[in-house]
């Protein structure tokens, strides 16, 4: 048995990223840049006004004084000439500040006047005026690769000028569920039958992590079929597995993707739910056994899949995020195993505190879906009283 | 001026759920239920092994005794017949357990003998057995309506034998643009032109709150070409404008809008940014007007959008979740306007960091974008020194 910490390395070393291609950049959220953007344009592409009022020389905009109006120019219709002394141009939000102007004299500190307007307070030099460039200047890095795009990101590539964007594209993963007793939602289930959740659920969290998913058809507990359907996967950049993966004599996934040539990197991990987790290769393929189990093949994916998702699809290496909480209730002392306790979680003075559920299952999906979160136990923690506080994952899928 | 609460109890009370569909339960992630699940199933199906064993009745189970093994039973092919005195059935993991047999007694207790096995260690009646329906009972409810399905939903769905859900159908939100002065990404910009960021950013914002969005072409300040486009809107579950919302000349959006027969509910907030803030309707559309600069427009869609989409969607009125966090720095008084400062955000010791941008300029995407909070001030807030505890709405999107 490995530790967790060694699991994840061994598995994020192995994996390398998929290859790119260029999205619209309306449909880029969510994608990870393949490359720089650079800005193509600068933001504002001009001295521009963040008032409505009027383009002045400042030193014209004495309380008093008359300052004749030349023209007008709304946001998008920029004044050709020249404000020049005792002058001033009417501006509105956006519009470019004409030539000779160095400041707007906001409406509210003007009267209108014949032929102008009348000022009745002083402006300084460079009021109300966004530069030319002061969010970005033409050429700026404005969003680095390697970074997965928020919306707010795909506002900036927009700002920046760009309707295209290159990202890796999305990891397709296989999905192969085993054993003789399962059948998808929906069928008639068979004597001694129960419901094949996995599947399911493994697709909709490749997608909720960004990746494609195909779902293999089921395969029995025979060799034969799994090494047909594992033959079937290839050309994913992942295939995953669930079931199978124990030491029983109908734990069959390895037997079966053994006569695919698979080359085993690792079986078995110090950790609860999980412990059967396998990974290897077949070619150029990597694979990840994940238990049977749908509480096990859930948390093992918290912690290897989506950070092996996140690899293939260009980012940096890293583990799940970790919040510190405090617990509630009490726990005794932990094993050699590395615990991953669903616990509800809740705000209390502004931090949180986890209660693990008392009865932890790994095939109890209830809880699971009632948790906030994962609390994480190291091996060998001493027992846990009221208050103390704990390690925890959120649960936000 | 209303306050941005009020602003945003008067938008959830207007808004109704649009109408239900049926989608694959596969695809069903970030869906809100429209109905209840109830389990189809009982989960397990039956009393199942948690463990590799035997079937055994405890009172058997004494060490040095010896089990004639009657059968075995994998996962998926139950054994038919009983267990009775002094006899065993070899069971997995999974394997509904026999009649007649009230505990498991597991691989690692017992030893090979001739036609059976020999106990090593004693058992007590019921270890290692999942009981029917432990997890959930056939007609349980599983998942209640309204609420929005996460991942581990998916799964519990599926293990309770659905293959399609009942959800709320994504709400369509319009997208309208308005100004003289702007240009899609990707576009020529004319002379005193600007790219349009707001559609995409919007449109993008739209789908991550789980809507639909369609981005109309953008209408000039025009009001004729603004009624146009609000016209092609129709049929939408809400139209998002933005710009054209303020005092200026040129900010022509209820006028446009007046034209369809546009009615104001109310119109400007106690914000900033986002002040012009526009809410209505025309006919049975609502209407938001959302100010055209984009950090404007961004944390409007935070604070009102996101939850109308919800609301749209089925769930219950809720604002932004608000967290705790300590101010690096320190800020002067708040005026009469709540506040939503962009800043950056660390942890440190387990908790919160924030620390506000110096530059709060509304049209400036770049610190948005590197932003990790919006921190509110409330009006008229004292001035907030370095380590001040104060509020914040983490930013995902």
């Amino acid at each position: 048995m490995i530790s967790v910490a060694e699991a994840r390395s061994r598995i994020l070393a192995a994996l390398r990223p998929v290859g790119q291609e260029i999205v619209p950049l309306a449909g880029a959220y969510g994608r990870v840049l393949g490359a720089d953007i650079n800005a193509r344009v600068a933001h504002p592409p001009a001295d521009v006004s963040a008032m409505d009022g009027y383009a002045v020389r400042a030193e014209d905009a004495v309380p008093g004084l008359r300052l004749r109006v030349i023209g007008e120019a709304p946001a998008g219709h920029p004044f050709a000439g020249n404000v020049g002394r005792g002058e001033a141009v009417r501006l509105f939000t956006g519009s470019f500040v004409p030539a000779g102007a160095d400041a707007i004299l906001i409406q509210e500190n003007t009267l209108p006047a014949p032929g102008g307007v009348e000022v009745t307070e002083p402006v300084t030099a460079g009021r109300h005026i966004r530069r030319q460039g002061q969010d970005f200047a033409l050429g700026d890095v404005l969003l680095a690769a390697g970074g997965r795009m928020t919306v707010r990101d795909v506002a900036l590539g927009a700002a920046g000028n760009h309707p295209w964007v290159r990202v890796f594209r999305r990891p397709r993963v296989a999905i192969l569920a085993t054993g003789d007793e399962i059948s998808l939602p929906g069928e008639a289930l068979g004597v001694g039958g129960i419901v094949n959740s996995n599947s399911t659920m493994l697709a909709a969290l490749v997608s909720a992590y960004g990746g494609e998913a195909f779902v293999l058809p089921a395969a029995g507990d025979d060799a034969a079929a799994i090494a047909a359907a594992a033959d079937s996967a290839r050309g994913a950049d992942l295939l995953v597995t669930t079931g199978g993966a124990s030491v029983g004599a109908h734990d069959l996934v390895q037997a079966g993707l053994g006569r695919q040539g698979f080359a085993l990197d690792f079986w078995k991990i110090a950790m609860r739910p999980g412990k059967p987790l396998i990974f290897g290769r077949i070619g150029d393929m990597p694979v990840l056994g994940l238990p049977g189990n749908p509480v096990s093949a859930y948390v093992c994916a918290v912690l290897y899949l989506g950070p092996a998702l996140a690899v293939l699809a260009g980012q940096a290496a890293a583990g799940p995020v970790f919040e510190a909480a405090r617990l509630q209730g009490s726990l005794g002392p932990n094993d050699v195993r590395e615990d991953y306790l669903r616990a509800r979680l809740h705000r209390r003075d502004g931090g949180w505190v986890v209660e693990p559920f008392v009865r932890q299952d790994s095939a109890m999906l209830t809880p699971l879906a009632a948790s906030g979160a994962l609390l994480r136990r190291p091996p060998f923690q001493p027992a846990l009283a009221d208050g103390d506080v704990v390690e925890i994952i959120r649960l936000g899928l």
